[in-house]
């Protein structure tokens, strides 16, 4: 199994994240094998893994570290993903990602839509094949609704005049940091943790998803095609409107909130407008700022967990993602 | 809670019928309230209850009948056939169920994917939270994946040349079967029946599905728009080729075959042609004898139960959808 080569440094890490594609690969099935075979292309296209690799790690914070429970939790946590990205590429008409055709590309919007279904109803297999009880199980499922209720918010908060800070973090805590939160949660319960140190993984992951949608949405100002893996400010284009944009609006409205209120699709010209403000009004780099608080955040959990050299993998991966080097 | 008023003439179980949408409409909440409206209407919009209340009857087989649980298995069922229903009208551009419009026409496809996820994760939700076992769960999950499977088997055979019989008949059985099996075994096995008394009810439930696909099929030729709720002749027109078609075929190849390799649409003309050489060649009175096959094994099962007056209201249930009069 091939994984994504940020993981090259932590060769005992990719070795069970190979271990992850692996099991998610043994339980796709589907009779007709062209969707099979497109199914399993898209668990090896190349995805970073990093909520199964934050499940993992926090799999070892407890006293009862079990392999082959890990591996399927960390399995599970991928699968849901990857229902939710197939999803989304639908509905963002997204053509590519990681630089590989989108399903709906290649097979239309009707298989994407059960092949996102058919993952979902994986997840669901693995965890109850494996997870330890019911009630981390409806856990995972609430959570699932609670991430599903924020893409519906997302969805529908579209082409709105841009939000306030708190709603664009809200709106991110249930789209975004709830998964990490999910998987450090999940390795963590798994593991037999403490309750406290259960909720710091908890926190950790929050914090650790914050920071990363807000870079992600920092990227998507001044990110390249190939770094990101989609076109740059694909976002405002679909009217999702993120942090440096809302920070942006705070000071000059005057400006973008002509454009932003336009019925037609934006030009070139309104791109390079929205550009230069967010720029002159500091939107990305107050942005940076945020995140970095979101990050030190996260540190100040993971600190709080018992030693064990899981921790420093943990300090690296979660301070590369900031500076988005990995 | 309104409930569908083919059960008017069983008022306990139309009872617990509306402690189930009951019971589903308190699990949906999102943060949108337009949204979460759409899909509390959807809970509501009268569909028959069908699957739910052959759990809610199954789970009287055995001894230990649970009204909790039976009503929230019921209701499990219930969200899952629904979200399936969502992604099945978003990709047959259906734009009426039940004479209501569908989520993807009053709200577009993107928030019809999301709503149908959602439901799928409140599916979950409900298991997990009273469902007795991670068994039972993990048995749901895997039955989700082969109906998906079923699905998009579907899918990809449209428009191809129709299949043979026990190709159609697989494929129903992965679509339609498993989900009135699942539902019969469900009830069955949280009321702790015994492993004999489960494994007639799962047959029991397969056979009923079988018999209710094959009458679904044959009313899409000759029902019209109120009883069967879709336009007549909508399958063949989307590429699904049905039992009434296949044995039409088996006898009058030269006559179908140029008509269903057309790459343009159907024409009137073509379709008067199809339903007349279906009528010659009495593909829907043989669809009928399978039908009423099927319908027979399911009331052998039923005999096999325990005895209780919930065996009469399934033998009532059973033999009016044959007839579909209920």
């Amino acid at each position: 199994m091939r994984v994504h080569p940020m993981w090259n440094s932590f060769p005992a890490l990719q070795a069970d994240l190979a271990n992850v594609l692996e099991l998610i690969d043994t339980h796709i099935r589907v009779r007709d094998k062209t969707i099979e075979k497109t199914i399993k292309d898209l668990v090896h296209s190349g995805g970073k893994l990093l909520r199964p690799a934050y499940s993992l790690l926090c799999a070892e914070i407890g006293p009862e570290y079990d392999k082959e429970k890990a591996t399927a939790v960390a399995a599970a946590l991928e699968t849901l993903h990857m229902a939710t990205l197939v999803h989304d590429d639908v509905i963002d008409g997204a053509t590519t990602r990681h630089g590989i055709p989108t399903i709906h590309t290649t097979h239309g919007n009707q298989i994407a839509i059960y092949s996102g279904d058919y993952l979902f109803s994986v997840t669901f297999t693995l965890l109850s094949r494996h997870a330890t009880s019911l009630a981390h199980l409806e856990f995972n499922s609430r959570s699932m609704e609670k991430i599903l209720s924020g893409e519906l918010d997302q969805l529908h908060s579209r082409f709105k005049p841009p939000e306030s800070v708190k709603n664009y973090l809200s709106r991110i805590s249930g789209k975004t940091a709830q998964l990490f939160a999910v998987s450090c949660y999940s390795g963590a319960i798994e593991s037999n943790a403490s309750r406290r140190n259960t909720m710091n993984a908890w926190n950790m992951g929050h914090y650790i998803g914050m920071a990363f949608q807000i870079m992600d949405d920092i990227l998507d100002y001044k990110g390249n095609e190939k770094t990101v893996g989609k076109p740059v400010m694909a976002d405002v284009q679909q009217g999702i409107y993120t942090l440096p944009l809302i920070y942006a609006m705070q000071s000059n409205r005057k400006t973008l909130k002509p454009i932003l209120e336009k019925q037609e699709a934006l030009t070139d010209q309104d791109m390079q407008i929205i550009l230069r403000t967010i720029e002159e009004e500091k939107g990305l780099e107050k942005a940076q700022q945020l995140a970095e608080r979101y990050t030190k955040k996260a540190l100040k959990e993971l600190n709080k967990l018992p030693n064990g050299t899981y921790k420093d993998t943990l300090y690296q991966i979660t301070t590369s993602l900031l500076n988005r080097n990995l």
